[in-house]
């Protein structure tokens, strides 16, 4: 049985309970992160905290104790004995239960924190081989900037890709690429990076910035510029970046091939970087 | 203590708990409606109901159990002993509890369903003066005709709005009025409503669709199209409409006066007309 965190207690999953009177449940009205653990450190949890703390603040969800994701990402992991293990910590923080109602319950209610780690590997086949990503019109509200649960505009194309035997969805606005339903979107061209900017229209990845300081570092051009839908058959190599898959090549955007249908050098060679990087991170080092 | 439906049984508010790991809870997974009861009768039950059984559609949400949505929603008035009281029902499915994963639970889970009854009158006062509407950008995603619980894109700008004073927002999208947050808005010019059609952008309301026919029939020529946000200046009157407010006379938006700044003519009449078809339902009469 899973441990998970309730309201500031540790419990049994099958005694973690809320009511349906949350507005997370009846209005999405909650923002969560995700944190990947490599068996023994976390991958930049203070930009996940940052990132955390910055969508409470957009959405006005107050929670006193925010200081805390840290230490209860770590005891997460701890108590579910995922301290050798590859594995991702949730973490959700909804407005808390009311009356249903549009409005915030006025006087403010404590808000709703909930938290679970579990064992996720990385997709090491998909890494290698390289994945197809579904090009589709992004759906999705304005502030796609502010990480919330209010997620089935993105649920719905992705579950659309999937069965169409996509791994991801290629969101297109006003002709350009943005990123996918959970990942950021690389495309290559000439050595330089392609990717769209860090703006209302994407949620800024803690990957994506990772992996363009990394490739910065190393002489690679970065370029933050949506690409247009129809440039991307022009594009050499593609690749996707998320906290669960690290960096995955993008062999196929629906029905057009990315250069000769393999994982690029450029892409290799990023997610070289970024394992090297996550490996310097360990303190036992 | 109040009698709330989920999953089949009927029990006290303060039993009905959920899992955090409903797709509910963690995507905004989730579609549902609101009905009107007015002390004896349901204000087009059909109608909502058809549309809940679109929403399910429209996301996939299989509830096999759809066909009770009518008696659930009775029995919930008479079990809170709300059969002569002005009251809502909420229903509410979602796409089940699974371990959190983008991609729709494979093989499906059954599905949440959580439904309560609660006394809710007309705004009366409102209904009379009329309010303040405040016009912002439409943040929303691309599929506002389907009803689903994840509306933080809603409440937010409500917010905004409620902070400002104002009764509901007046939702614009490239330079067009949509609708409000949680209603349908209708301009009046030279005798002609004018309101955003029936589409992708907006929630199709039932008393919007009541108030179509009712001012057809009536000989009022109802023209759907959407008004400029620039033309507002030039309208004569403007009124919201939903399900718990029927229809209220919008005497402001954001620092425009409409009209004299009162309920207008045919604003007044388009209530009156409302009200006795609402009356003519009841089935005691």
């Amino acid at each position: 049985m899973e441990t998970v965190f309730l309201n500031g207690r540790f419990l049994p999953e099958d005694q973690a309970m809320i009511s349906p009177n949350d507005r997370g449940f009846l209005f999405g009205d909650s923002v969560y992160e995700v944190t990947r653990w490599y068996g023994g450190y976390f991958f930049d949890l203070p930009g996940h905290a940052e990132r955390f703390r910055r969508s409470l603040n957009e959405t006005r969800i107050s929670w006193k104790e925010e200081s805390r994701i840290e230490e209860i990402s770590l005891e997460l992991i701890e108590r579910n004995g995922l301290g050798t293990e590859c594995a991702i910590v949730y973490l959700q923080a909804t407005r808390g239960v009311a009356p249903r109602n549009h409005a915030f319950p006025d006087p403010p209610v404590e808000p709703t924190v909930y938290g679970f780690a579990r064992r996720q590997s990385i997709n090491t086949l998909a890494c290698e081989r390289g994945v197809g990503i579904w090009l589709t019109p992004d759906p999705r509200w304005n502030r796609c900037d502010i990480k919330t649960t209010a997620l089935i505009a993105n649920i719905l194309p992705y579950q659309e890709a999937h069965d169409r035997g996509y791994m991801e969805v290629c969101f297109v606005r006003n002709g350009l690429v943005t990123e996918g339903a959970h990942s950021n979107i690389f495309f290559v061209r000439e050595e330089a990076l392609h990717t769209h900017p860090s703006s209302n229209e994407i949620l800024s990845g803690i990957t994506r910035k990772n992996i363009i300081t990394l490739a910065k570092k190393n002489g690679l051009t970065v370029i933050e510029e949506a690409v247009a839908a129809d440039m991307i058959p022009y594009m050499n190599e593609a690749f996707i970046t998320n906290t669960t898959g690290e960096v995955m090549p993008v062999i196929r955007v629906s029905d057009q091939v990315i250069g000769d249908g393999t994982a690029g050098p450029v892409t290799r060679r990023l997610q070289n970087l970024l394992r090297e990087h996550i490996q310097s991170l360990d303190p036992r080092r």
